[in-house]
């Protein structure tokens, strides 16, 4: 399966396109960060992330979409436009019918170096080992974007064995 | 000029268009509560408020788009899915060409009661009052819709003036 991860935000929109399936290698397709001027007003801003993604979407095709929960933080000023801009993503995939799952920043760093409280370096050091690249991919907001669909591929395929265990348990039990 | 004013929300989504100029009495052209269901993904509930501004925008043809300026407040739970639902109304104004503006609810209910500690009851009236409407307009976020249009049609025209003003200025001095 391909991927499409997006690391939402205003000023730096990670994005990462991710190709293969559980228990197999997976492989880089594509990683770019989408880039706005703080000069633009707002709603500029997000029609230019917004025609960004779709003409990845275009590009890449993907069959489903990872992007990063956003939590509301009182410490953070910028929380409002990185809202703002996964609405945009969430959009962007869900008017084309494909699927759309959000993960957590902790979620995502468990997945890839197995601790939910890893730093951005080891984050980076795992995306490139996974995708077997030759140096971590910058800025962060890439490695980021890329962790969130490698996050979705394993996830998925975890997904995929639970939903299968709960329906070989229920046939069981109506046995 | 016509208005259409925005408050964002998952839940409900005020929408209101008015119509008239500064100095003149204003007119309520239609105003509505789009709502989309917690059991819905947020993602399909986005894309639902997307289609129910097109659908507006393509009805009445505003000449611009006034939208709530959300704050992020630790206090609220619905604050990322009212500021997802803000980021795309912003879009939908913005990817025609509409002008759009944020106003702060204080400098709403400043522009519309005179005070920018208003009580809902009283923005409620004065909306009433100013529209020459038989009751107040309900939901609440209708009434907000409604209220942000008027305060952009009244602050415009204030703006237009200290434009104006600042223009006559520069050019006193550069005599």
């Amino acid at each position: 399966m391909r991927v499409l991860g997006i690391d939402p935000g205003l000023t730096r929109c990670g994005m990462g396109v991710v190709e293969g399936d559980v228990g197999r290698p997976l492989r880089l397709v594509d990683v770019n960060v989408l880039r706005t001027s703080a000069d633009v007003p707002t709603a500029q801003r997000l029609v230019t992330i917004e025609r960004g993604i779709d003409a990845w979407l275009d590009e890449h095709r993907p069959d489903a979409v990872a992007v990063e929960r956003v939590f509301a933080r009182s410490d953070s000023s910028t929380i409002m436009g990185t809202a703002q801009a996964s609405g945009i993503a969430l959009v962007c995939a869900a008017r084309r019918g494909l699927p759309v799952a959000l993960h957590t920043p902790s979620e995502v760093k468990a997945a890839v170096s197995g601790s939910g409280r890893a730093a951005k370096a080891q984050v980076g050091a795992m995306i490139t080992r996974i995708l077997r690249l030759d140096a971590p991919p910058k800025p962060a907001d890439a490695a980021d974007a890329l962790a969130l669909a490698i996050t979705h591929i394993w996830r998925g395929g975890a997904q995929a064995r639970i939903d299968a265990a709960l329906a070989a348990s229920r046939a069981g039990g109506r046995r």
